[in-house]
C-alpha cells in the first residue's frame, strides 16, 4: 500500500513492529493521533519514553519497580518464607489479583526454551540460587507458577535439580479442572493430572 | 489491578486511550517494548512525534501529504475533471489501491453527524465549494464515495444541495451485491437497491 506521506508509512511501520498489530489496525491508530490534539500524542511519547529509560528492576525479585527494592519484597507483612518463582511480571499481577498468597516472588524472565534459544543463563536463576543461598535460614518453599507447557515443564525440572542443595521444600501450582469446569468438557490430559494429584478430602 | 511500577502504569494508561487497545493488550504492548532494546521505543517515538508536529494537510484536497500540495494533486497524469469526496484517508488509499480511479479526490474529514456533533463547519465542505468555484471550467463531475450510513446519506444530500449552483455531474459509488455474493446472503436493503440502481447489457 502506498501510503499518503512518509510520516505516516514510517509512524505505521513502528507502530506495526508491536505483536499483534497489523499495519491495517496500525494506520488506524496513526489518524486517530492525528485527529486528536498534539498533546495526545506528546503524552503517549512522553509516557513509553519515560518507562523506558527510567525503569528500574527489583534487586532481588527481579519484578518491575520504581525503586531499588519493589513494593512486595519492601514490605514487612510478606511471608519470607516463601518464593514463587514465575515467568514475568503479568504472573504476579495475576497471582496478586487473587489475593491468596503471601509470600515472596522471583522473576525469571522467561522459561527455558531451546527453540528460541533462551537458556538457563538468559534467565534469572543464578540470581535465584543466590537469593536463596543469602536466607538460608528463612526461605522454607519455593513454588514453581510457570506455564503448563513443555517449556514450563523443563524449566521446573532444572529448577528442581538445582535446588535440590537447599533443601527446601519444592512445591508446584495445582493442576486440574477449571472452577466451574465441566468433565466431559475438560482434555484428557488436564482430567488425567487432575486424578493422578486428587486432593484428600478432610473428615473430620 | 496494581502495577508494580507508576511507570507501567502510566504508560498502559496513555496505550489504553488508543481505540480498540484495552489495559491487557496495553501491558502486553509495554512488557514488549521492556524486553527489546532501548532503541525500539525511541524509534517508534520520534516516529509518532515527527508525525504530529510535521504532518502537513494538501492545500487543495485536504489529504496527509509530506508537502503543501499532495502527489494526488501535484501529479499531471491524474484527471482533473473528476473529484471524489470521501470521508478520510483511509477511503483514499482504498480507492487507490483498485487502480480504477484517475482522478483527484478531496477529503472531508468525517461526515455530519448532529450525535457527534459535527456540523457542515467542522468539515472541509467550504473549501470544496470553493475549489470547484476556483476551478469552474475544469470540474466537470463530483462523485460521493462516502460509507452507505445514515451519516453519510445526509452528507451526501447537504452535498448535493450545496453543489447545484456549480452544475457539475453529481454521482454516488455504486451499491449493489459484493462481487463474489451469494443472493440468499444478502441482507435485504442491498439487494432493494440493488434491484432499483439495476445495470443495462450492453447488447452489441
Amino acid at each position: 500500500m502506498e501510503y499518503p506521506s512518509r510520516l505516516i508509512e514510517n509512524a505505521v511501520g513502528e507502530i506495526s513492529k508491536l505483536p499483534g498489530i497489523g499495519k491495517k489496525t496500525a494506520l488506524r491508530l496513526v489518524l486517530h493521533l492525528l485527529k486528536e490534539p498534539e498533546g495526545t500524542t506528546a503524552e503517549l511519547t512522553e509516557a513509553l519514553t519515560e518507562l523506558r529509560t527510567k525503569i528500574k528492576y527489583c534487586k532481588d525479585c527481579h519484578n518491575i519497580s520504581d525503586d531499588e527494592v519493589c513494593n512486595i519484597c519492601a514490605s514487612h507483612r510478606r511471608d519470607r518464607s516463601i518464593i514463587c518463582v514465575v515467568e514475568d511480571t503479568r504472573d504476579v499481577l495475576a497471582i496478586e489479583n487473587t489475593a491468596q498468597y503471601t509470600g515472596l516472588y522471583h522473576i525469571l524472565g522467561g522459561v527455558i526454551s531451546p527453540i528460541e534459544g533462551i537458556g538457563p543463563s538468559e534467565l534469572n536463576i543464578d540470581q535465584l540460587l543466590q537469593r536463596i543461598e543469602n536466607n538460608k535460614n528463612e526461605v522454607k518453599e519455593v513454588i514453581f507458577a510457570l506455564s503448563p507447557t513443555m517449556e514450563g515443564d523443563t524449566t521446573a525440572f532444572y529448577l528442581t535439580k538445582k535446588l535440590r542443595q537447599f533443601g527446601v521444600k519444592i512445591s508446584t501450582i495445582a493442576r486440574g479442572i477449571p472452577i466451574g469446569g465441566e468433565l466431559e468438557y475438560t482434555d484428557e490430559i488436564t482430567l488425567g493430572r487432575s486424578i493422578l494429584s486428587r486432593t484428600a478430602y478432610q473428615q473430620d
